[in-house]
């Protein structure tokens, strides 16, 4: 059974695993003070280019949206965020559960343009009933975003400058940042969202580690007591020394870059795959997703030797289902789809 | 440099670490739907002797406590704790943050007594105002106590009585279960606890495992949508394989039970030693906490060779310290520890 | 200076002032245990005629959506709403600060429409991912709508059946029920509401009171700890007669109906003067509230004469206002306003 | 049936009502944006002695510590309070709900210490475990507290010295404020608490108001968004003048200070008659609370003509009990209880 169902479906790189075993009998001091945790750190802020940046090693993705979001906003300030968010769709509802509102926008291909913001931006500020509404107090979006798209630099500027004009943060949820920064396709680096987001988090879930994401507030703005906070939320994780190592192996001679690109490899392969046999892409992607059209009943067949992801139901005969490339995936079993397709 | 400063110190038992690399590149689905946490769940009902138990497995201690009590209680009722209940005292509000009270009684060397409880309990009920306080819905205890002591039999069997005459669940942390299932000062099994509890935690944190607490509901009373309120906590492990591995591993062979019982064997050396020697014990405990007087000057002396924690200050010449041991605790260690006392 | 602006411009009805003033050096047990709020429960009820209904008073209509649905839902659930809604608007995210999510559906001129409703509930129901989102848990709606619009009997029977059909508790906000039932347009009475919803509020506020709003449970099931839920947010009044004698006199001799049915007869005679000057309606209303468009050189005359209210910006050149008439409205200042447009 | 029950027995006093009745027909903009609140805000501040002082009128008592506190804090912060403090015990967790712990220090006849308090920062400052505790971010004390004790001016200022010292804010919740300043055994004016305290709250619903409490920030300390909080919280009262046309009433000629004035008096009257009768006071009290310790046997023949409040049970053949006089309290009412007595 070949699998492209998510990005998620092996351990960690054996980089990170020999690390993991290499250190595993030293005796380190608990919850992050340890030497893994701070290599780690310095070798994020220089990766991003920021001496001033602030680093927090999470477990998971929505844990550290809802500590970011609920610390950085002010009690009565909620997040605006595209419709297709992940905090607005997939995660249970833990950005209100921690008392906040998401303030969810248009989206066009999963991004939240500059233009929509700003003219959301605008009329909240102008309506005489502003004080009776939730504050926009920060900006949330996704990068690859959850449909695989990118913002281009033009874009991630433009969001930038309207956040700065308004005087609102710009958080960047990049639970697949690594498959963003090596696509064929941008011309953002880590650099340019270092700059050009308040805070921002680098997904190692997804991109090599047994789980942890590491949390970049880029010019010493981390919250106050948010150390106190991520304890109070249940994130800390007493053996700290879990996430550091991977962080600190994955920073290291750019492995999360390099196991980033394979990904990207693996799913221009994929892309070639399905136009040669002339699928139908919903949507254009430039990252580790791809999102075909399939006809139900060539997918019920399919599904007996391939397992993928169902996306969304397009009409009574069609539904769009994902396929997802990782730095695990083989190119053998790329070679072993074409067979099938 | 010695360190018996806590039961967290090293990564992972070696055949837990094994098993991780051995299953490492098999493609697994992700949210703990993978047949490791299956297999671990099945395991653990067995050792727990309750086929209609229910098992979840969480990544660590402060984010159990905080979903665990925030689910099973209703929203304007707390939970009872004695008052150094580390849901009290070390947290961070983590309780709280989740809207509920710690209602905080008086404790007897960390162990809430059937008799406080019962008279807070009836001095509430026949209260006139009731209506305007907290109500208790779910009693707290932990097993070891934060102060390394245990229940007997005939104190957990009097809690729970007390507990069923007031309808009211009683929650088990056992953050350090397997130092106090194998110590020789207990007449407690996990059978008796999965008897008498309506839900407890069995901690792998401290007991072997990088990270991971495996929630026992003991007769099919997990709180309705408990995954979706997992998620929506930030709590859900995307790679849930992670979890399930090790407590597979950990309930294979009575694993969890033998390295607890090195641990148990590590620590009554250590009180031989204390003992052999003269020192002063805080407090007399049968798990793997030793609680120690030391003279001030003695202490910063000691501090050079070996670490350990500080507890709390007794008078102005005396500080209260905790050595602990481990699964991993070497007994040569402890050999150098005499020598330098 | 005549005012149109809202319908909570002045106290409270003569009568209702005049019982606070007989009543007031009575000695009454506090916190919504004296015999005026019995009264007025009884006669709620029997207006509603459900004799197992449970009634509750509260201050106002944020607080008592709050409560009513923070203490409805399941923890992991959310509410669904027309996205014009109140609660997903207008109440500074006092939902969201209760830990739930409001889940907006497109409105049709402020209604939520039951197939709306039920495409999005059979959808959600047959997401592989659900467990993984906030689940619906609630259906809010409001009567009138925030837009003065009303739903037909057939319309409420369509929402009940679909909320029946999913097990989903229908509450409706009727902050400006009054005005509703009384409306010329509507096939709607009181009973019918309390026979087709779950939970509803009488709106106090806006129908003669100084303040308060009588939440009706219609089917003995109210939540349980109701009491304490009410002190715990913060809404418990001490001197709980304030809202027994008002709500007590308001549905003495039908004066809560006769009043309603004054405003609406004063907004009937508003829309006549509006259609006679052709004033363009952006809605048709039958209730208490008016919506006109203005071009804005007119509006800005119009200002110096009479206060209005602010809806939004149609175009460059013209705007949405609103006129609402209330139980306080005097026929006189109807004619004034025909003189000045 | 006489009755010393409690303090908000009555509805209000009738020179509020007068005005209530006399503005009732002004249209007057909602949410407390009219002139009565403007006046009753200004003569507030100028009783106060603070021009820089900003004042809120909300509706009860545990609402506005809910909202004061949660709003001062930083979310990973508690707030300080002793023991028998109002918010530890009778609000229902409002406190908790709102995501906070209450730490709660042992009182001394109802009052925190300075010294008490002092000694416990200073531990909590000196734990290297703090930053997984919760912060001590707010002072809390009640004057009178909730067994009718005062504080006198040098412990109000002892205590304010404290927080001084170590940033926190200081909150005094004035409940019976009136009856505090009006007593002959006190020293500390209402110039003294806004002068020494950073926020508090002067009490309307049991001196004199059908509701309402006036929050006074002391030097422009309103936290951002405060209004904005208000309404998050279901605490915005659409008709504001309710709340300004009573404090403005009270605050004119003295009302607030003349009517607790007699309240006192009655009270020095009533513990004259207790001490005459020889009766046993429970605790020394100087306000309108006076706390009797009575014969079961004795309690229960005096129940059949007279309304007192269970306070607690002594032993098993007393019990104290609570008799209160409050601005309404007739003097003939005593004289009948002195015969009764």
């Amino acid at each position: 059974m070949l699998s492209f169902e998510c990005d998620y479906n092996e351990g960690a790189h054996e980089a990170v695993l020999r690390r993991l075993i290499e250190t595993n009998n030293e005796q380190l001091p608990g919850y992050g003070s340890d030497k893994y945790c701070d290599l780690a750190k310095e070798k994020i802020k220089e990766a991003c280019g920021k001496a001033d940046a602030e680093v927090f090693l999470l477990v998971g993705g929505t844990q550290t949206n809802q500590i970011v979001i609920d610390t950085v906003l002010a009690p009565y300030e909620g997040v605006v965020c595209a419709n297709t968010g992940h905090i607005n769709v997939h995660e249970a509802g833990a950005i209100e559960y921690s008392g906040h509102k998401v303030l969810s926008l248009p989206h066009e291909q999963g991004k939240l343009k500059a233009d929509v913001l700003k003219k959301y931006l605008e009329i909240f500020h102008s309506d005489d009933t502003k004080a009776h509404m939730v504050y926009p107090g920060m900006v949330y979006i996704s990068h690859p975003t959850e449909y695989g798209t990118l913002y281009s630099l033009d874009e991630l500027t433009a969001l930038s400058e309207v956040c700065k004009e308004y005087d609102i943060p710009l958080y960047l949820d990049g639970a697949r940042l690594g498959y963003g920064l090596m696509s064929s396709g941008t011309d953002v680096t880590l650099k340019d969202i270092a700059r050009l987001c308040d805070v921002f988090y680098i997904g190692g879930t997804k991109v090599g580690a047994l789980c942890g994401e590491a949390v970049v507030f880029t010019h010493n703005n981390a919250p106050k007591g948010f150390f106190t906070s991520i304890k109070q939320h249940g994130a800390l994780l007493a053996k700290g020394r879990v996430l550091g190592v991977q962080f600190d192996t994955l920073f290291t001679d750019d492995l999360y870059f390099n196991i980033s690109r394979h990904a990207i490899k693996m799913a221009d392969k994929m892309r070639e795959v399905f136009k040669r046999k002339n699928y139908k892409f919903f949507i254009e992607t430039v990252t580790n997703q791809i999102f075909i059209v399939l006809e139900n009943k060539k997918m019920e067949e399919l599904k007996k030797y391939v397992s993928f992801s169902f996306w969304e139901i397009l009409d009574s005969d069609h539904t769009v289902v994902r396929f997802a490339s990782s730095w695990a995936t083989r190119e053998s079993d790329i070679d072993k789809l074409e067979e099938l397709l």
